[in-house]
């Protein structure tokens, strides 16, 4: 099978690259809004150290959402259990910043992956490390083996300057004693965080973990344990995909998250990690064309954890 | 591993088996309220066509929701993207029985595994059968390959008697159109297939076709095809537990679906069906003890989807 | 002041009768729907049993919603404390028909005015009255000096085909225990007092008893105490058109009761009863012209309860 | 009548004065907590500059929520209609601090007497005023002539320090666009005027341009126009009292507004302004002996607005 990834990932490019004017990029901050939509990446990591990757695969963008991954990752390491008295792990059923939910659970948020929860790990990490949005940095520098990752802070600034819905979200939480830290603080090391940029090939090789039982496969080094990984795996699938998360588990039935710049890291457990990449976003705010490449990724290549 | 499953099922329920006042058994209609809670069944079926079972296996119990799986089956044989205009495949983060949602909605359930959803999944068997449950009844009755699987129309009975929610919810859908035939008949059909009576041997040999890419291993017959089955498996991962979907995915991992009556119908696929019953449901209708009784088969098989 | 209403009701008729084209009459059911829109009719009673009217008053038209009041009364007349351990009497701040409330608040309605708390004043009147439809009609029959209202048969029966929603909050209600009766009866009895029809002239008269201390001027009977006519004027003001209560309360400041039929019945307490009916309705569901002609009125008499 | 409204005020004095054991004050500051609960005020203004007391009609209490009356007043002054594009006027049917509704009524609060309206017309204020928490203080010195009423600054401080939820809110609203100033400066303004300390007899005096067509009797200044008056008293009526609005429209039959630290204000049109202080709230923040104080001024005085 392996051996074909190569064609695969060409022929999903191809087929793809004249038709991505689908869908529309973020427009709530400029830096976003300005992007060339007409980009594809598409990228694959295995476990034995091979990357497979066609189109704009080598184009930094904003991860957004999928940096929720590496923050869990990293609240996972220090409070496994204690983690789930503050935040559940269910799929939210609604629009995923809507205070609706928060309100009526009591500050308590529905799963890590919406923006309440993340925000709630976030200041697990600020209650943890001195300087949590650089010890998310690292850990990504360190899955994708590249010490030049790193924050735009244009685009952190910019996306605090219209956080107000996700200062909503943290002083609601903090009403309701869920929250450790300033919301202020929490928010701003939130926005840094997801202004991190990656490429699709840093992507594919940061999730590669997720795939390898928790291992990075390059070092041998864990980053959590087998059964972690799988329960990530598992809230990835439930809840990666804001409210599309139970369309994507038919659709394509693997792990995911996806972000509001356009990216998406899949993971088939066992097999490979993988991460594509289109600005355009459809109206759940997932990548159109990057949902369409899995999709055919999974025709292809008949993988499935189903 | 598999010559080890006799020995796995009699060591999960020797360690449950005295331990089985957790919750308590549904109470809303006599027939299921007055059932002696300290039991507990386990059954394996593997495609070789062998089964494992411990406890008390060979006691019908009421299937009660755990028919959703086969009416969405029957459904899926004759529509399957039409089926998706009227009812929608994502979890939905709120209790199984909540109108809410329905009518912010309009009228389209969130998933054919709650209560509405299963409502105009039998609105589309009503439409398309002459007696649609004893289709059902007659699918299960194939699958299981046990002519003497059948309904306790005493059960039916009482239900109906307290079913004003569920034909709550049917009007519901009817004033907004997604009802084809009429919301009593429509309810009336439902807590039928809803009463259908299986032991957990049955329901394990039953769901085999799930594990098995849609196919009876006894008979080869394919109920439904390799990618519809994989699609049914990844709506019972995300809907499958009501408001549990997400925590069970996180602790055990398979597609599942549960129900009222103390059933769990479990599927690893490419491996094996499992059903576990015990009647004493947690405080979200699931049965405690079954789902304690499949953490341990996760344990101690080592398998998962992840 | 008074004889100045001959004068006033002719204004408000001339300026208005050349714009009735604002909004539209109401559409689920064709003989609403089918009325010609350019109507308004005019009619105040005042204490000493004199009318003035103007343009359409003596057009019956469906009263609709305006039956509540009147459903209320009969139900105040027999119990009034435990009729609110049954229903509320807030405002909804939602649309008129909403389960979402009803779902939260576990079957208890907000207000006799909106739909559901309609049907739960129906089903006491139900467990009271062997005709309680007749009832309704006996006491307006009674209240109007006029024994020649009657239902429109074909208005109910339309109406009863287009119940689903009726019928869902019903059997809400009934799933909470707050339903005494069978659903569908309450439901029916509910659509055939709705299907009265009265014309302007009737419903100013019928209303006279609530600018009078719950007293019939004309017959010195009373039909509910001081004390409880101002009771319901209260909930008229708070809860009388849906959800323009507020604004209406802001714009006119009279208690009032508004029906989709396009009439609306208005209480100047201690001073007259209006009524005025024009079927094109707004947004809202209250009639458009109907509300311009009370805020003339408002004007021109100067008169307010603040 | 109004000479007897010595013996009433003492009457009812008298019949409450052992039995104020009802509720508890607010807790969630403890300036608030800590106060003595055993104390009742009773003041009634009249046209003529008569005041009738009785109980601890002369001690300070913090007005809280009453300031949103005067708040609304100010912004009155400078732009009646537009106000309306930015605040609707209609009872919440909610908690009076609830996320919910302004998150699906896009950041325009039900009504000015929630605090999510109390914000938008504080930043009304806050746009309009170079002091606006000065200017409301202003105002309610003009409005009972008396120089000497102040903010407690110390209940300023502690309520900013518990401001989560209404910076939530402000945040909220400032997402959707609804809020013209800082949201941390706006709510910092509300929670200094909400501070405000008057007593009984101070707040009766400052109400009684409400009962007399906007003008202020002593100085025959006119604060606001007879027609805006009207307006604000039916905004009272049904928006005054969170979700107990309709309840004391029923029970009462005055325009009102109550503040959690116990105090009501309530307006007789063209008769009177009453102010009632006792500081145990019920379950719905409402003053539970405030409330029967008022039942019993009802009974006694006969008078209504219906």
């Amino acid at each position: 099978m392996q051996n074909l990834y190569p064609e695969i990932t060409a022929q999903i490019y191809n087929e793809l690259k004249d038709d991505l004017h689908h869908g529309k990029p973020a427009d709530y901050i400029p830096e976003l809004a300005n992007i060339n939509q007409h980009q594809l990446g598409i990228a694959i990591a295995t476990a034995d150290g091979k990357i497979y990757s066609a189109g704009q695969a080598n184009v930094p963008f904003s991860i957004q959402s999928i940096s929720k991954v590496f923050a869990l990752t990293l609240a996972f390491q220090r409070m496994e259990k204690a983690l789930w008295l503050r935040v559940r792990k269910e799929p939210s059923g609604n629009a995923f910043n809507s205070l609706v939910q928060l309100e009526y659970e009591k500050g308590i948020p529905r799963n890590p992956f919406i923006n309440a929860g993340a925000i709630v790990i976030t200041d697990v990490l600020c209650s943890r490390f001195v300087q949590p949005e650089f010890s998310v940095l690292q850990l990504v520098r360190k899955l994708a083996q590249n010490s030049e990752i790193d924050y735009n802070m244009k685009v952190a600034k910019s996306e605090l300057l219209h956080a107000h819905r996700n200062l909503s979200i943290a002083h609601l939480i903090k009403s309701f004693g869920n929250l450790e830290n300033d919301p202020s603080q929490v928010v701003k090391t939130y926005c840094t965080h997801c202004a991190i940029q990656m490429s699709c090939i840093d992507m594919a090789k940061a999730g590669l973990y997720l795939a390898n039982h928790g291992c990075i496969p390059a070092t041998k080094e864990y980053i959590i344990d087998d059964d972690s990984t799988k329960r990530l795996n598992a809230i990835m699938l439930t809840c990666g995909a804001y409210d599309a998360a139970g369309d994507l588990a038919y659709r394509i039935g693997w792990p995911l998250k996806t972000g509001v710049g356009g990216g998406i890291l899949a993971i088939v457990p066992n097999m490979l990690s993988v991460c594509v990449w289109s600005p355009g976003l459809d109206e759940l705010g997932n990548s159109y064309s990057g949902i369409r490449a899995l999709e055919k990724l999974r025709l292809y290549t008949n993988l499935s954890v189903f």
